[in-house]
């Protein structure tokens, strides 16, 4: 067998933890592939890999263009400019791509997967959602028997870290977020992460694979975890809540939801005991009932060995269709809006006075909405109170127009904050 | 594209579902597939899928001898037989087999895999292990360029059904399996999921892949759920512990060890909540870290989608070798035992007098056995009292030994039972 010729664009952590699987002490490194050039910024920056002994390319655009190389592994980032370029480069010559890059095939996806076939080569981004967890493949190969309805799932390690300290510290978000920064777990602008952009990219990507669908970014409903307070976790938490940034996606007849949102998970939920930066993935379908991922999102190891799984599926000539259908056969999708009905979690700040709980009370049951658990705890410092309560299930409609109503009222100081409460797999239907 | 032309032996739960997967109103049911021959034990018998128009065979033999069989579905069962005679006709004429056959696979899978090899048919049996979890797949394919070295997994819906019901209700073993039966649930010979042989089937295939060894079910040590008692669950549950049957495969330097065990895992292990019929496995890979896959492991829907995803990799070219590398490529793995070193449970029954605390624990203590957490709980009927108890990370041996001499004891009543305790994953290494 002829070694497959790498060209890797872009050595930080996934490109380092690449390099080092393709050594020859490594099940990658038995001669099947070969890495005939790489690409950085910096040439010169230190790195736990030896690049000097691989042709260097200053322009990753050039790197894609060698005719030798016949798969082009872009882990540069970013969904438009170099990345972008240096990929349609490739694809238009034929050469297989493998990528991490989620941005860029959430925003550009259809073009470039269109570009790959009328070319010839494969598309492949495994490392692009969730790292390790192999569920690109599990949604494109292992479910084409199945239908499936609905995707959730923890998608951003950085968010599900900083609730999971937020939450073991009881320290509030942007003294968490400046450790993490500090750390190096969270980018030095953190927006991407926190506002919950990069888990949109990915549920797109799931949801278009899933659901035979274009990948629709601009649909993508999107809240991030910089909504969520202290008071909120550790309320929810006396409520026998734990709260997650959770990127969803549904099939509402022939239309798709997408939405991105701290949620209320109960304790026993698949996704409460995912902490730190792991991630998560469940997918409903039909008829294989529930099935839960769990994995590290994020790291050197785990999406380098996803980026090696498109690379031997490319060695043995494995690999479909980028979405796993044609791009002529993926549909533009109706959009539907996010689950319009069930329990929500309501957080008010309000003036610590008589009558205040009755007239929030009453605006709720105007628009008919229905409390189901209710907690004020004292002991706060300064002129307002946190007020939080879980309602029966309801429109968001009815809970947006109570919101929209209860932030008038005088005593409530700053406007009402709702999430949706996920609910756990109906144990009794397990058999079923 | 033509058809792949299927001959479908067994119709059925598996069968069955697989039968209606691929109508035409089924993503299967699109004019990829055919099924030109079906067999089973009775024509006559009732189904809730119409098979009359399907060319029927007596013997399963002559379907897997049909020249126009392309892929023979072969969803018999058992290890010897018919099942193990079709499959080796179909492959011998080099016809693909795929299969649900835990128990053919672990015992023959080397000669298989290697008839299979001779032929050119492929052999693929992602329906044999966890049901709907698509497992082998990953196994196979997605941890190819990452090392795995320990597989721990519920791969047993039936044991985990009856440990979750004897915890859910309190009641006993026997109660709970006569139910189980009477629904359909448990056979009515239950002994290859409640002696543990089925997990240790599954755990089998699942090490031969993840370790590129040759199958070796002769060397697992299996324990079932049969020795877990009402009063471990309660006691065990008392000191913050569930109790699963978990197969566990580990490699240990160029060895590997293969053991089926009940076993202790705290509520926020990844197991602890997988509960009812549903299966799970945790694969630790370097450098992926842990994945865990849960789901659905049995029943209509779940197997027969496994099957279908076997049926399309070979429809578009996928699937390699059975155990993912040639049979010339398994090792004979050396033979480990089950981890040696950990914490464990200890559950003994002794007479209420005095004193007898005392010399279990100097037993104990003279085969250098640390005792972690006690319990002995009042209120119990008849002569006898249960008495559990937790040690300090410990050699097996050391305990095996402490046991025995225990169990000479004049106040103990039985023998003196132990399982090992799972640990949780280090949550301060997530972000290695």
């Amino acid at each position: 067998m002829t070694a497959l010729r790498l060209g890797i664009a872009g050595l930080g952590t996934v490109g380092g933890g690449l390099i080092k699987l393709l050594q020859p002490d490594q099940p990658l490194g038995q001669g099947e592939f070969e890495i005939v050039g790489v690409s950085a910024q910096n040439r010169a920056r230190r790195r736990d890999v030896d690049i000097s002994r691989y042709p260097w390319f200053d322009d990753p655009c050039d790197l894609a263009m060698q005719p030798n190389v016949d798969v082009f592994v872009e882990l540069i980032g970013g969904s438009d400019g170099t990345a972008k370029k240096a990929v349609e480069l490739a694809l238009r010559r034929g050469a297989h791509v493998v990528t991490a890059n989620k941005a860029l095939l959430a925003v550009h996806g259809a073009d470039l997967a269109k570009l790959s076939e009328s070319h010839g080569g494969k598309l492949l981004f495994e490392a692009a959602v969730a790292g390790g967890v192999p569920i690109v493949k599990a949604l494109k190969e292992s479910l084409r028997g199945a239908r499936p309805r609905a995707i959730a799932g923890i998608l951003n390690g950085t968010c599900n870290y900083l609730l999971t300290e937020m939450e073991a510290t009881g320290r509030a978000f942007n003294d968490v977020l400046a450790d993490a920064q500090r750390l190096g777990y969270a980018e030095a602008d953190p927006t991407m992460d926190v506002g919950g952009f990069d888990a949109a990219h990915k549920i797109t990507l799931l949801a278009a694979i899933a659901f035979s669908a274009l990948p629709d970014y601009e649909h993508v409903k999107i809240e991030g975890v910089d909504l969520v307070t202290l008071d909120d976790i550790r309320l929810a938490g006396k409520l026998g809540y734990r709260i997650k940034l959770i990127a969803k996606a549904e099939r509402v007849d022939d239309a798709v939801s997408l939405h991105v949102s701290p949620a209320l998970v109960t304790l026993d939920h698949p996704l409460a005991s995912v902490g730190g930066a792991l991630n998560a993935v469940m997918v409903d379908a039909d008829p294989v009932g529930r099935l839960t991922f769990i994995g590290k999102g994020a790291g050197a190891g785990p999406t380098a060995a996803a980026v090696a799984a498109d690379l031997v599926d490319l060695l043995e000539g494995r690999g479909g269709p980028a979405f796993a259908r044609p791009v002529s056969a993926l549909a533009a999708a109706a959009r539907a809006a996010p689950s319009e009905f069930g329990r929500f979690y309501l957080r008010l700040r309000v003036q610590d006075r008589p009558g205040v709980i009755a007239a929030v009370s009453d605006r709720l049951g105007r628009e008919g909405v229905s409390i189901e658990s209710f907690l004020q705890t004292p002991g706060h410092d300064g002129p307002s109170v946190p007020i939080v309560l879980t309602t029966q299930p309801v429109a968001r409609s009815a809970l947006d127009a109570a919101a929209k109503a209860i932030e008038t009222l005088d005593a409530v100081v700053e406007p009402p904050r709702f999430f949706p409460i996920e609910e756990a797999d109906d144990r009794a239907r397990l058999w079923s």
